[in-house]
């Protein structure tokens, strides 16, 4: 772990990370030493640091010292949190902001190859996420909603939970953002009022395009998810996991499906180890 | 400062307070070396652990450390933070909780005798409260939408920020709860979307029971604050504030708001020091 550059895992109590989440996070997958899809997750930050006002974070810095973290790692995942520091007086910003940037390494998580050839189990959570036009689509380091929702549910059966709004729309899974495909078009919620613009969402709406697949960015009902012929979770470390099956209903695999997993995996971007 | 009782001021990187969020606080007004309102604020932690699933803490350990802290203190501000600790699988709980206890002291922040006697200046902040009926009420770690609505404003001629919900109704102030006065009636806005439910609220709503005050707890819109006789703010460590001017509004001194905070000064909960 670095903090601000230095071999630590202290960090001083009084960060505005810890005493309001005051701050952002990334992560990102490591393959062969070096961090994937960089330029989209230093962007990502940057939007953030933006929102919240927070000084734009230094690329080249974060990129030499996850280099210098991640240099062993055949597979890891990379995690980056940067944070408005210490001082303020209460929730007023510091007057001079020095900002606190933490860089940690952790193990991959070897996900098992069934959940890309067969498919996972997702259930539909009860914890809401919140309505934020402000803070939808930042990583920000604000996640009860996430923590409360991923404990629903204990053990091995179920791999995801999906998250609705407040309206009754389905956004997101508490670690993933959510593909449907109606037909030949692949459709994933509008991020207008809450949920994380994910990096591999992203990447894989860039890649649907260049397969000539139709996509879309819309409100889904959970009527709509579920009469879906098809769908998929995404996020930067398990790259896309199809969904077998949620609460009664089971998917069918889709051809989509599988031209994005074959792509992404050609990338690297889906590594399968087990 | 004093971290599962050890006199450090370091915490490991890899707390879930940092990591998410996930965890809960209390500030506390201490007075000649002792905690004020001291059970108040012992039982909404109870409630904010039951609601986040933490283990309920140890008020006895907590009481003595919290003594142990500010035992030189004539006044000063005690902040406890309680958080789920390290590890856990993302956001998955971990299976065994070791929970981080983080007691701090800070210095008294001295408000001016004025804002007592002549009242405050606040203004309304852009910046809104979202809906979530879950963590409504409890202190949570989660508090970005506060930082954002108290850097608003800059300088001193502002000293509190007040926050409206998603429906437009006034709920609270950046730090503090908020009373309006309507004829001889006390009203605090509903918290069971957003919101804190604040220590000093309960204390003022139990003074008013017993000063003969009629209270009632009711959804606040903005033209209602507006058209109140005189409306008041309270927390742990001010204690409570007079409103003198809102945006465009000029508010009256009630006498309701007078005799509480003379029955508050006789408490000690509110010490005018400057």
């Amino acid at each position: 772990m670095l903090i601000n550059g230095i071999a630590t895992e202290l960090l001083h109590a009084s960060d505005r990370g810890l005493q309001y989440g005051d701050g952002l996070f990334e992560t990102i997958a490591v393959v062969d030493g070096e961090p994937q899809l960089w330029g989209a997750h230093i962007a990502r930050l940057a939007t953030g640091c933006e929102v919240l006002q927070l000084p734009p974070p230094d690329g080249e810095l974060l990129l030499q010292e996850a280099r210098q973290l991640c240099a062993a790692s055949e597979k890891a995942i990379l995690k980056i949190i940067i944070t408005r520091g210490s001082g303020g007086r209460g929730y007023r910003f510091p007057e001079t902001v020095a900002a606190t940037r933490l860089l940690s390494v952790h193990p991959w998580p070897d996900y098992p190859r069934r959940h890309y050839q067969h498919g996972i189990t997702a259930m539909v959570c009860d914890t809401r996420l919140a309505s934020h036009s402000t803070l939808a689509g930042i990583k920000h380091l604000n996640r009860l909603e996430q923590v409360l929702a991923r404990n629903e549910w204990q053990g091995s059966d179920v791999h995801e939970g999906l998250m609705l709004d407040s309206h009754g729309n389905v956004i997101e899974g508490t670690m993933s953002n959510l593909f449907i495909i109606e037909g030949d078009t692949l459709i994933t919620p509008e991020l207008n009022e809450c949920g994380i613009n994910g990096v591999m969402r992203e990447t894989v709406l860039v890649l649907a395009a260049q397969l000539n697949i139709t996509t879309r960015i819309e409100s889904i009902s959970l009527t709509r998810l579920k009469a879906a012929s098809a769908c998929f979770v995404t996020n930067s470390i398990i790259g896309l996991w199809p969904l077998r099956t949620l609460d009664d209903i089971t998917y069918q695999q889709a051809k989509i499906t599988q031209d994005l997993i074959h792509t992404l995996s050609e990338q690297r971007l889906i590594t399968i180890t087990t």
